[in-house]
């Protein structure tokens, strides 16, 4: 039995997508038939709800905002908000991150979503371009940053990236910072990790 | 910020695929729409694409018959190819495992397509239509199958599901079996666990 094109065609689009393989993708084809015409129909208009959603021409955060002539006014609330602290920005991976951050209501600046880090470690063009622009910004204001806060994951590829942001934004912020290590609320000394602890000892108070 | 009601709504549709849990149905959103309008479009036409695929009106699986007026018509090409043995049917989960079984072209009989089982043990009822759909068909043609495999993954619910389908077809075949337990080509005995290498000393030839 041969697998229609269709079907090999949907995967391949499907397996595009992060965290989901090739065999998952096949899987999720036969799935989507056997759900039939009306989950379809479902997922389309769900594809198609999102389309007016854009990006933040400062944060790259979403938005909605409908109409946008200038510049100026394609931001998203966060960026359009003048009580946010332009001064002290939090540098995070992707919008979940941010939305985690914005949860805890502890912080009041401003963002910048770089998207998903590679484990190489090395920064791509969008990440680049994503970094320039906050330059350029201070650049044009004439004044540093009181902060930058690389709130990105403390994992071998997280601390890797972190240090070449960190050397590139130097010259553009009074302080560079990142989230503080530790045993996480709730956890037990005795299944820290060494790294962890010892982190955890460095940074009591 | 507050998630918009468009990104909420794509993650809800998202989250009914099996594997994709809310998290990842609220990233996968963010996802498309950094992707942009482009990538959208091609899932949408993914989508689109395998509507007329239909499901075998005998085995349940896939085929592509553009012109089906009589219900013997619409049926795939596993079916409706008159050099299958049509005495001997093999039970499976999924496509993917009736994909599974082709590519050894050990298998010359038929199947029939139950749906992913229940960790309850429990068939649901569409499984129970399906099995009621070889019963008829038995009863139809006034003879008994020669073989009824039972081809379900021999996993703790697996085996129990096997044995409500063992129960329920035993009037219909001669013969009801599930497919050979033991060390897979290429594994080694000494990371067999005991019922793997119980099954393979009992099954030895």
């Amino acid at each position: 039995m041969k697998i229609p094109d269709s079907i090999k065609k949907f995967a391949e689009v499907f397996s595009e997508i992060p965290g989901i393989g090739p065999r998952q993708a096949i899987r999720l084809a036969f799935y989507f038939i056997n759900q039939g015409i009306g989950f379809n129909e479902k997922v389309i208009r769900a594809v198609l709800s999102i389309k007016d959603i854009k990006l933040c021409s400062q944060c790259f955060n979403i938005h909605q905002n409908k109409t946008n002539p200038r510049p100026e006014d394609n931001l998203c609330e966060i960026c359009a908000d003048p009580k946010r602290d332009k001064n002290t920005i939090a540098i995070v991976e992707k919008e979940t991150d941010l939305l985690s951050i914005e949860n805890t209501s502890k912080f009041k600046g401003k963002y910048l979503i770089l998207g998903d880090l590679k484990k190489s470690g090395v920064l791509d063009i969008q990440q680049k371009l994503r970094i320039s622009s906050l330059k350029s910004f201070v650049k044009k204001q004439n004044y540093l940053f009181e902060e930058i806060i690389i709130a990105v994951n403390p994992t071998t590829y997280g601390d890797l990236n972190a240090d070449i942001i960190a050397k590139e934004l130097k010259p553009f912020a009074k302080k560079i910072s990142r989230l503080g290590k530790g045993i996480p609320t709730g956890g037990e000394i005795e299944f820290a990790d060494k790294e962890t602890l010892s982190e955890a000892i460095e940074r009591r108070k």
